[in-house]
C-alpha cells in the first residue's frame, strides 16, 4: 500500500456526477469484515466505470486488512478532503484518523473500533449534506462497540436520521425482484400489535411510496400490505388488527389515490411469488419481512433508508466477527449496496439538474 | 366412468403392505380442487407401483369432476368396504354417500359438501384404526362448510386428534430438505408470547423428536429451535422470552440427551440455509414457520400430523374455490402427500412386523 500524491495523469472526479456519482463508503467496524468487503468490491475494476468511490475511515486500518488479505499492490490516495482529481487505479481514502495508527484486533469488540466507525459515518453524512458526495454506503458496525465509544443511537439508521434532521424514514430491504419495508422494527414481538396502528401504517406507506417514485423512478407504484396475524386474521377469528388498523390504513391510502393492496396472509403471499406483482411489500414486523427477504435474496440484498434527505445504503450483513480477517467474506451485498447507491444518486442528481434547467 | 365389479384378472391388494401400503385418500370439499388433485395424482400410473390407494368420498362427486376434466375413460371400482382384490387400471372408490347424488357447485360453500367431506374423514380414520388401511391423505376442506354441517373442530387436525384420542400432536410441514414444526398455531400474534412457554416448547420437541425417529427413521435427530423476537431477543434487549422460556426448554431437552440447538434468529437462519444442517426446525408461531417453508417449498410441501397413532398427511393448499373445476390445480402437493404417507406407512408396517418377529 502506498500513497501517491504527485505525478502521473490524474482524472478529474467532478466531471459528470450524473453519470459517475461520487459515493462515500465507510469501512465500518475495524475488527469485522467491513474493510474486507469494501476492498474486494473496489478492486473489481468494472465498478470504477459507474462510480467514483471515496473510502471514509482509517487509512491504517485499511492497510492492515489489505496486507492480511494479500493485496500488497493496493494503491491508495490518502486525503483529508475530497480531492479534485484522482489517479486511475488508485483508491481514494479520506483518513478520518489523521494518520493515527488505529489498533486492529480481528473479531474483538472495542471502543476504539466503535469510535472510528462512527467518526467515519459522521464525516460521510456531512459530505453528503455539503454536496461533496452524492451518496453513502455504510460498512457494518457493532452495536456494543459504538455504545462503548459513547454513542447512544442503537445503530446507523437512527444516528443518520438524527444528524440529517429526518423524522419520517424507514429501513427497506432491496433486491432485484423484491423491496420490503417494515411497520415495526427492532422491538419485541410482545410490543408489535401496539405498534401496528392505522397512523403508523399510513406513514410508512407515504415514505415507501415517495421513495419508489423519487429513488426508483416508479411513477405509479403498487404496494402490497401484509396482515399481522395468521391468515391475515381470517375475518377477525385469528386477530382484530387487520380489521381495526390495517384495512382502514390501506383504505386511507387508496382514498389518497395510491395503489395499495391487502392485507394479504404472509405465507400464501410469498408461496405463490405474489411479491413479483408489486413494487414494494409492507410487512408488519421484523421477521415477517426479513425472513422471506433473506430466504429469497441473501448475498445480494441491500438495506436502504427510505425518506432521508441523503442517499444511504448498506449491505444486509453484520460485522461477522467469526470470520473477520480470514478472507472468507462475500462482497456480494456490499457491491450491490454500492450499485444501488449509484442508481439512486444518479436519479437524484439528474432530477436536481432538470429542476434547475426547468 | 364405469363400475367394474366382475370379470378380468384381479390383483390381491393385501399381498405385501410393507412394500405397497394401502392409503385412504379423501376427496375433501366437493366444490373445491380436492377431487381434481386426487384424480390427477391417481392417474399417474407410476404411483400404483408404490401404493394401493383407496379413494374415500362420494363416487358421484368424483364422476362429476372426472367428466368436467375430460377424464371420460376413468375406470372405477365402487365399493362400500375395502375390497379383497382390484382390477389393474381401476381406481377403488369407497363410496361414503352410498350412491346418493351429492350436488356439486364449483366454488360454493355448502353444508352438503362439508358433511360429505367430514364423513369421508371419519371413515378414513376408522379404516386406519381398524388396520384396514396403513395411512390416510386428506383432500382440502372448507372451514365454513364443515361448520355449517355441524362440525365443531376448526379443521382436520383437531378432528382426527379427537377421534384417535390423541393429545400430544403437532402439525409439521415437510418438504425434501426442510421439516418445520410450530409451538403455536392458529392464534393471533397478540397471544403468541403467552403460548411460548418452557413446557409447550419441550412438549413439541418431544413430539417432533419421536416423529423423526419413528416416522422418518432418523435415530439421533438434530432439531433447531428459532427465537421468538428479532435477533432472538439480542440478549434480552429485544424481548425476554428467549432467556425465560426458550433457552431453558432447549437446555431441558439437551439434559434429556436430545440434540437440540438454538434459539437462532429466524432471518439469519434461513438466510444462510442453516436449515439444511438439521432434521427439523421448531418455529415459535405460524408465519415464522410457514413463510420460509412456503417460500422454499411451494407445490411440493406436505402437511404431516406428528404424534398421531395413525399416519395422516395432506397437501399444503386449500380448496382454491377460485379455480375449482377449471383443471388448473397442480397435483404436486397432493402427490407428495401420498408419497410421504407411503414412506411413513411402510416404515411403521415394517417396524410392526419386526416387533412381532422379535
Amino acid at each position: 500500500m502506498s500513497d501517491h500524491t504527485a505525478g502521473g495523469r490524474r482524472t478529474a472526479i467532478t466531471s459528470d456526477r450524473s453519470k459517475r456519482p461520487r459515493i462515500a463508503v465507510t469501512l465500518g467496524d475495524s475488527n469485522g469484515v467491513g474493510p474486507e468487503v469494501v476492498l474486494k468490491s473496489l478492486l473489481d475494476t468494472r465498478l470504477g466505470r459507474f462510480v467514483q468511490p471515496i473510502v471514509v475511515g482509517s487509512a491504517h486500518v485499511l492497510s492492515i486488512h489489505a496486507s492480511r488479505l494479500g493485496y500488497n499492490d493496493l494503491k491508495t490516495q490518502v486525503v483529508t478532503h475530497v480531492p479534485e482529481a484522482v489517479m486511475p487505479g488508485e483508491v481514494v481514502v479520506l483518513d478520518v484518523a489523521n494518520g493515527e495508527k488505529v489498533h486492529v484486533a480481528f473479531g474483538q469488540v472495542s471502543a476504539e473500533a466503535g469510535r472510528i466507525a462512527m467518526k467515519s459515518v459522521e464525516r460521510a453524512v456531512d459530505l453528503c449534506l455539503e454536496g461533496q458526495v452524492d451518496g453513502m454506503v455504510t460498512g457494518p458496525i457493532n452495536k456494543e462497540a459504538i455504545s462503548r465509544a459513547g454513542f447512544k443511537d442503537p445503530g446507523h439508521t437512527e444516528f443518520i436520521a438524527h444528524r440529517t434532521g429526518c423524522k419520517d424514514y424507514t429501513m427497506m430491504m432491496i433486491s432485484d425482484n423484491l423491496r420490503v419495508g417494515l411497520v415495526t422494527g427492532h422491538i419485541p414481538i410482545w410490543d408489535v400489535p401496539k405498534g401496528v396502528t392505522r397512523a403508523a401504517i399510513l406513514e410508512k406507506i407515504h415514505v415507501i411510496s415517495a421513495c419508489l417514485r423519487h429513488d426508483f423512478g416508479i411513477q405509479r407504484p403498487k404496494i402490497a400490505v401484509l396482515g399481522l396475524n395468521p391468515h391475515a386474521g381470517e375475518g377477525g377469528v385469528l386477530g382484530r388488527e387487520e380489521m381495526e388498523s390495517i384495512v382502514p390504513a390501506v383504505q386511507d391510502a387508496c382514498d389518497e389515490g395510491a395503489l395499495v393492496f391487502g392485507p394479504f396472509p404472509a405465507d400464501g403471499f410469498f408461496a405463490i411469488g405474489a411479491y413479483r406483482l408489486y413494487d414494494a411489500v409492507l410487512a408488519m414486523y421484523h421477521d415477517q419481512g426479513l425472513v422471506p427477504f433473506k430466504t429469497l435474496a441473501f448475498e445480494s440484498g441491500v438495506n436502504y433508508t427510505a425518506g432521508l434527505p441523503i442517499v444511504r445504503t448498506s449491505p444486509d450483513h453484520g460485522t461477522a466477527y467469526n470470520i473477520a480477517g480470514e478472507g472468507k467474506a462475500s462482497p456480494g451485498s456490499m457491491r450491490s449496496a454500492i450499485y444501488l447507491a449509484v442508481d439512486i444518486a444518479r436519479r437524484r442528481v439528474s432530477e436536481r439538474s432538470q429542476r434547475k434547467a426547468g
